[in-house]
């Protein structure tokens, strides 16, 4: 594998960023994971403005390098990769030794990729069934502390959650993903993916604010609002999930996936979720293929 | 200059990590920053306890290697030396690309470096004159959603923290420390450093819990519970700092630092403060030098 670490392709195991970089430092670093269907990013757009986001939240507003589509092209295209994993990191570089940052800022931007299979009408899941996720006491960093709304390196607060899981896990039993709640007690999101329920015949998924908002969340949302059934983001309890009629997790790896257990209790797919697979894949197969 | 990384000395210039490091991609790494006093690393079991207590809190309690003391011995004997400023960190290492991590570990461990001045009795100080302290909007990072003991890579909280004080700089008004509020409100630390008042001859600290309690912190409260004027740690408004008889910040490298003002009020040093800085360089003093 060739990865592209500050302007250059460099082998995988030559890919390195200083130990003084803020990156490596502190997590002080912006990035986006995204997939490549048929050599083509999907919704490149959407990662690239979130991307830009974060890096202003961050006070680094010129860090995304103009030609960072191009690093990304080069990099799949080095990869010999039309199917894959791609993810971007943006850091506010190498400074001095002190916490406050610089103004002036000489970021050092990271693409790598893996292989993935083939998305799409034709495609292929990158899971096995439907996920089983377990609520966990860990809560989400609040937007007071770090904005919910930027994607960075500091993930902690979901490592901790994932932690918990494994002192849940045993034989019969163990969850894919963690469940965060905020600060309030209401249901965010998934460590690394959205959530979205049905309760009668409606769509449901948290609202933004104290959580990240994901691109495949929006994407769903856009393509859920185009169909006939209702569609609303709002404040949720854990109950709310535990006694829906379906469920599903988004995120640009998994798409959507079915939650088969939320918390032990049986939920699983249905006729909205599957809708909501088979638009999304339909999307990317029109975009990409 | 030379820095120790995974088991190595290397030319700072090629002390680098892989960028699969989740150290790198998550911050996923414990650190502590120590000071060298005549080639002594002050404090050196105080660190290395909370180093170990960090790792154990992000699960991976035997990552820290037994021969770190030599490995930081040798860091600063390579760059000869005696007086510095020394940061240890231990990541994750590199593990696939999933968030949760491992039970398996293979840590990478670097060691850098840089010159302090002397410390002790006869030191100098690294700073010119009192902090300017000023109250953020940015409030300290909750424990429930990660453990506020934990010294960890994931720094943004603090850094949120400090590019708020580039909004209120102006000529004659440049803080040199942000001061971080928990989420009830109450007074919690600045983002590198404890904070210390003294009121009615009483020296006060927020009490642990929602805060980073620091090695120089602990050190303070334990020299001055050996004096005969009372100490107390509780929760406290920032009023409370704004309207104090005396005030000053501990860290590590700043050691006893009074407050000249607070959010624009000014508090300043006093009997106290000037006892706790003496008690601290006569600790340094007789232990390193």
């Amino acid at each position: 594998m060739q990865y592209h670490v500050d302007g250059s392709l460099v082998p995988a195991a030559e890919a390195t960023v200083s130990v003084e970089d803020r990156g490596f430092r502190y997590g002080d670093a912006a990035f986006e994971t995204c997939r490549a269907y048929g050599g083509e990013v999907f919704a490149w757009d959407r990662h690239a403005a979130r991307l830009e986001r974060t890096c202003e939240t961050l006070g680094m507003p010129d860090a995304v390098p103009d030609d960072l589509p191009v690093r990304v092209a080069d990099t799949l295209d080095a990869n010999d990769l039309r199917d894959a994993y791609v993810r971007v990191s943006v850091t506010r570089g190498v400074q001095p030794g002190k916490l406050t940052p610089d103004a002036e800022t000489d970021p050092t931007v990271v693409v790598t990729t893996k292989p993935l299979p083939r998305g799409g009408v034709d495609g292929e899941r990158v899971w096995d069934g439907g996920a089983t996720v377990q609520t966990v006491k860990t809560r989400r960093t609040p937007s007071n502390a770090v904005p919910a709304d930027a994607k960075t390196h500091n993930y902690l607060n979901g490592i901790m959650a994932r932690l918990e899981l494994r002192r849940v896990s045993n034989e019969g039993y163990s969850p894919d993903e963690a469940l965060l709640r905020d600060q309030s007690g209401a249901l965010a999101e998934g460590t690394t993916s959205n959530v979205f329920f049905v309760d009668d015949g409606a769509l449901h998924t948290p609202a933004a604010g104290e959580l990240l908002p994901g691109i495949t969340r929006e994407l769903v949302l856009a393509l859920a609002r185009e169909e006939s059934f209702p569609v609303e983001t709002g404040t949720y309890d854990v109950d709310d999930l535990r006694s829906a009629d379906e469920a599903f997790l988004t995120n640009t790896t998994w798409e959507v996936r079915p939650i088969e257990q939320a918390d032990g209790i049986r939920v699983g797919s249905g006729p909205i979720t599957a809708l909501c697979q088979r638009l999304y894949d339909e999307l990317v197969e029109e975009r990409c293929y």
